[in-house]
């Protein structure tokens, strides 16, 4: 899984970088722990945005804040800062053997996405990797949905209301994708 | 649903209240909007942390807040700040004409916890009222589980670890026990 800051669109719909909370990185970190993914990928070019990164994961890794919360700790180990998305795929490519497809998620309805069964199908056909991207501010950027090799169809709820949190909607992407007790 | 910030327990198993974050606010208040939950009920008894909710509200749901973020503000106006766990489920008595069922969350094994699929079945067979309630800290308070209606099952993961964000906890759960359209 990866949380994209660049290339995000604005409320305006312009291509920007955002900013990396450290909430997001604890909240996607625990997810991919508890859902098991190798690894959770927080992609920014900005060498300050990447440095802050560290700088709060050495917090949480180590010293006062591993000794306080080792759960937070071991969730941790999993996350990765990198410059972009073709960097986390490199990294996927030298740890597994095989460059992995690219599945973007969105909120929009976009032509061509797939379902959530035919996402876990594919899942289920084959083991080779896949790494999940899920935007921060309003969206991955265009250029970024249409090199993908697959779009999740959004998370639709019962009101016609669509503005999950980044947080929330990978949690439930996670679920529905990998969880089988579910029922 | 509500989020619970008293009582609750402390790394030290104490019986704590804990803060309101702006965050939680949001993630909880627009995944109430997702699965069209009538409301979501922030509870604390402290006066100033209702003051600093209601703060935080005004803000997103009145002037720049809303004009900035429209959909913020519709998914807000959900949210209510409460005294107790008794004060929401009098307000719902008021809504609904009836008190509702308590169920708690947890991250724990609690005997006689009912799984996802029967709580599913209790929703199908009959529709009165349920307040769902979620712990902050470290989960809600032995007295909240001993006296709530129903406990559900913590959310397994993969890897043993039961560690998620409340907010990420609480996106599972809704999308477990309310979406239909999940394969």
């Amino acid at each position: 899984m990866a949380l994209v800051h660049y290339p995000v669109l604005n409320k305006r719909g312009e291509t920007i970088p955002s900013a990396i909370t450290n909430l997001d990185l604890h909240d996607l970190a625990r997810l991919a722990c508890t859902f098991d993914l190798p690894a959770c990928y927080m992609v920014t070019p900005l060498k300050d945005q990447q440095q802050l990164s560290e700088k709060l994961l050495s917090h949480w890794r180590e010293r006062v804040g591993k000794e306080l919360h080792p759960d937070r700790e071991r969730a941790l180990r999993r996350l990765r800062v990198v410059d972009s998305i073709e960097a986390a795929r490199e990294d996927i490519r030298e740890r597994s053997g095989t460059l992995p497809k690219v599945w973007a998620t969105t909120a929009r309805e976009e032509p061509g996405a797939i379902s959530i069964s035919e996402a876990r199908r594919r899942i289920l056909d084959s083991d080779s990797p896949r790494l999940l991207l899920l935007g921060t501010g309003w969206g991955l950027a265009p250029s970024v949905i249409e090199g993908a090799d697959a779009i999740l169809e959004p998370i639709r709820g019962f009101s016609g209301y669509n503005h999950l949190s980044v947080r929330c909607a990978a949690a439930i992407i996670l679920d529905r994708l990998l969880c089988t007790d579910r029922t």
